[in-house]
């Protein structure tokens, strides 16, 4: 795979100049989807097994409800007279009864004070818990996906920097893992996108970094793209980029070792959140013991940082 | 892996000049397997995990009702008098009384206002009870298995084309991932295979494309191979084409970053689908407020596109 | 990873010459183990997982009886008055209530016609439900990696051969995919293992093959070592090699598309298994339709194939 | 990826000299992580699966009576009189009456004897059944997780030694799969990490190994580092190993063909654990039947084996 052919992200290089950026910061695609139905069982999988657990307890009480309700209504219509142990006088007390028959039936708890005795009855019965046993199937491999799923969470600093770097300087950023999962052989892509000036089209740059790969990713780590001559940042100044349609995706590849599953992580950073002149400050300390101790809060920690302006203009002097 | 060793897919060399396609367009093989029972478990298996949703819950029914039926019968046999609870009085109603009692022990209800008495009973609805937690245990896993694969799936245009490209002319066909499911890291590989005049043997060759792999695929993919000197194609006319029996085997490798799992795709355009002198038209537009929009509905949408044929003919002649 | 390292496959250079193959013909190694437990969770779940169904249904029914006997001894203990319906005189006619209670209470059936009244009793019923609970959670796990584990099988012709090849001679084996599983990108790797005559230490050489990879394996796949002056074979005659300790391991790797995960497969030929001068017959044929038509039980049929020995005479004469 | 890429393995260059070792013996990372909640489902999902057996069940069991306390005293506020066959007449009689009518509730077990009557009581119950049904559905997946995920256990030797190898001397160690399953593919990697005398930064070197991958691991593998002119540790003596804060660390990464999974391990040799004049004894010998047998137990096995110290010497000096 040749760098060239790396370049398209596959985000379309005829779109041409947008307000938009590509990439949302939380790695979702700035895409929109249409003249399809996005209806299939993966999506609704998905959303199961990636909705918060509020919201998945509550739609698992709402479908028993539901169900409780619904059957109870058959049950009426069966007629309460069906049943052993039915209580109740009115008809909302009867439906009462049938509501927890129906409870007592899908669960397959069965107590038996009240059980059905005509065919009608026993029928809707027997696919209630039929039904029952399905659906709770159905919510046992929902529970193990949503809890095996690795959901390792990388932290990004919120921004990109362009600080000072060996005698120039050089475009940085910072990110550390939220989870205590250990990921293993950690790999960073930095892609430079913006609109080509002649073409109009939209260019993509894979940016050199000062590495790229990590065996394990215990403590934070400082991706360093230098701005040199080989960089597509080179010579650029403050405003340009402030006016630029200049976005940088970065792509993380890693091994969770915890869950012995390939995780992907994607980000970008808009123009407007790279700030000019600042550095990161560090996470990192040794403790009394000689552990390295590594306080995640400090992880948008930074601090003024001048950059070598006046080597700069000199340098693009001779560039010129 | 040499690019020689690469080509035979493992389609076989020495199967002639055959009429009928390697390559089906829904991606399995053209191949009929003979002198082996088919049967085991993963077929088993990976039949129940594939079939519709409405198959398999009428084959889940289907086991329902047999059990219960079979079930009933047998304790007919053990005789209705070793029950509690028995109201019916012709064998009939008896019959019904031990389906019902049959559906309260399978699936563990157990009501208990019919319950068995004799040793007999008592060992039969003992059986049944445990014949029913495990069918319910694999059907628990075959519902997880069914919505917890994979099911990205890749819509290829209906046609590849023959289209101008630069000063000469290209093969291009369209795809475009039909679920919102990330796929990352894609690639594309182009096999055109034909049978060789001379040896009579089937002939594979892998067709260099434009570009063969992109990092994202929210949006559509456009593969292009270019006929020029290089290319298998190279002087081709529409005729040769039309009376060939080429035919361009698509494999595409992502991965899908909603599953966490490799995913892998195939298809084959055979002559007759092969379009000559026409091109794609755009699916992606931007929208109002700069995002992105892609229309899928739009995927086979082309034009009349004349290729420089004159051109061409030059070309062969110095080529001649 | 250079060839050179390749070659000891980790099956010990030291052990010297042995009258045993290092691999078995199902590829279990034939190593024993020593001076460790072996006991492990994944001991038991492998073998648990592994075991025919005939077996795991016999294990499940067996832990089931098992489990009603010892707690209707412990209910026995409680005693048969503080239960509701025992209707047995003898001691034993209420061990058999109890066996039955037990059997309706570790399945959560729970008639009630039989249920636990003092403290005592009731404790040991609510442990026992809930041991119930627990082993078919685990029963439905295990059935669940019994039915999804990919049990791709390829097979592997009984033996190999020595067939002319081009103006000389080749070892080839022959192997097809017994499932309908889809196996794809199929890497083959062989490695010939002898004793070297002068160190008296095991030496390992891989052996270049004419094709080492296939893109699918829809059908029978011939491997061939071609025996030139690169082969380690190189002017090998019948009878040294029927004398010798040559074993030719066989390593084979490819991801099942069915399962999508990625399988290996391993065998190997001990000397008395490579037939000298056969070659294989045909598996493939062309149907009515022009469909290819593969017969599986044809996977061992070979044909005499005359040597061109005289030519090696020859060949050797000169390389002496 | 280039060599000089992969030396910092992510452990920090810029920690500077520190008592500790980076890399613990069990592979766990020498880092203390502040600033952040640790918690997440990954998190007790990951510890729920890693915990002892016993802890679990005692878990299991701890849920299972806090359960039922719990729900009896709802059901003793929704008043004992609600339920049908309360037989107890003091309080406390009537808790636990309560008490295993939940274990029946939650456990859906239902035997009967003990039902609900009212509304308010029969809401309580059917809430609890629900709750049984969806806590034993998540117990249903963590068991499975328990039972399915890896646990191959590589057993590195106790210590690494400085042998004699081949005119000079060597870095090993040994290591052994202490589960039966396969292991694959097996890749090993050693770092040193030492303090750089100048700078005070931490170094990261790759030693180059004899052999750094096999194809299986049925055996005992010694893997080895030739102390030779390329060899960050050329030259070293005893004393200044001893005194150093050398810390030798070991990757290793295989696929698991018993659970597919491909699998890492991690260890590391601190300066102490590290022994002069040392080398293995064999822990492989032939059965009878020429069969190999190892011994699992003599991985640590080793005995005195003098360097050739003049030699070395000599060398030093034509090297100074």
């Amino acid at each position: 795979m040749s760098q060239k052919e790396n370049r398209d992200l596959g985000l379309g290089v005829k779109s041409g100049p947008v307000a938009a950026r590509g990439l949302n910061k939380d790695g979702s695609f700035n895409v929109e989807r249409t003249g399809i139905s996005r209806f299939s069982t993966s999506e609704v999988y998905h959303s199961l097994i990636s909705m918060s657990w509020g919201k998945f307890g509550a739609l698992l009480l709402t479908f028993y409800v539901a169900d409780n309700i619904i059957f109870a209504f058959l049950y009426m219509m069966a007629g309460p007279e069906n049943f052993t142990g039915v209580g109740g006088q009115t008809w909302f007390e009867q439906f009462l009864d049938m509501f927890f028959f129906s409870s007592q039936t899908v669960t397959t708890l069965g107590y038996g004070r009240t059980a059905p005795v005509g065919t009608l009855a026993s029928t809707i019965a027997a696919i209630e818990s039929m039904i029952g046993l399905l659906g709770f199937a159905l919510v046992t491999g929902l529970l193990y996906a949503r809890v095996s799923r690795p959901d390792a969470k990388i932290l990004f600093s919120k921004n990109g920097v362009i600080a000072p770097y060996r005698d120039g300087k050089a475009f940085m950023f910072r990110m550390v893992n939220k989870r205590s999962n250990q990921l293993i052989e950690v790999e960073a892509e930095v892609v430079v996108s913006m609109t080509d000036k002649k073409s109009g089209n939209r260019i993509f740059e894979a940016m050199p970094l000062e590495r790229s790969k990590i065996n394990f990713f215990p403590m934070n780590w400082t991706v360093v793209h230098p701005i040199d001559e080989k960089s597509p940042l080179w010579g650029i100044t403050k405003e340009e980029l402030a006016n630029s349609d200049i976005e940088f995706i970065i792509l993380l590849k890693g091994f969770d070792d915890t869950f012995s599953q390939t995780i992907y992580s994607r980000t970008s950073y808009f123009r407007e959140e790279i700030l000019w002149g600042k550095k990161f400050t560090g996470m990192l300390s040794v403790g009394a013991n000689g552990k390295r101790v590594m306080d995640i809060s400090k992880l948008d920690d930074m601090e003024e940082a001048p950059l070598p302006e006046e080597k700069r203009e000199a340098k693009n002097m001779e560039h010129a």
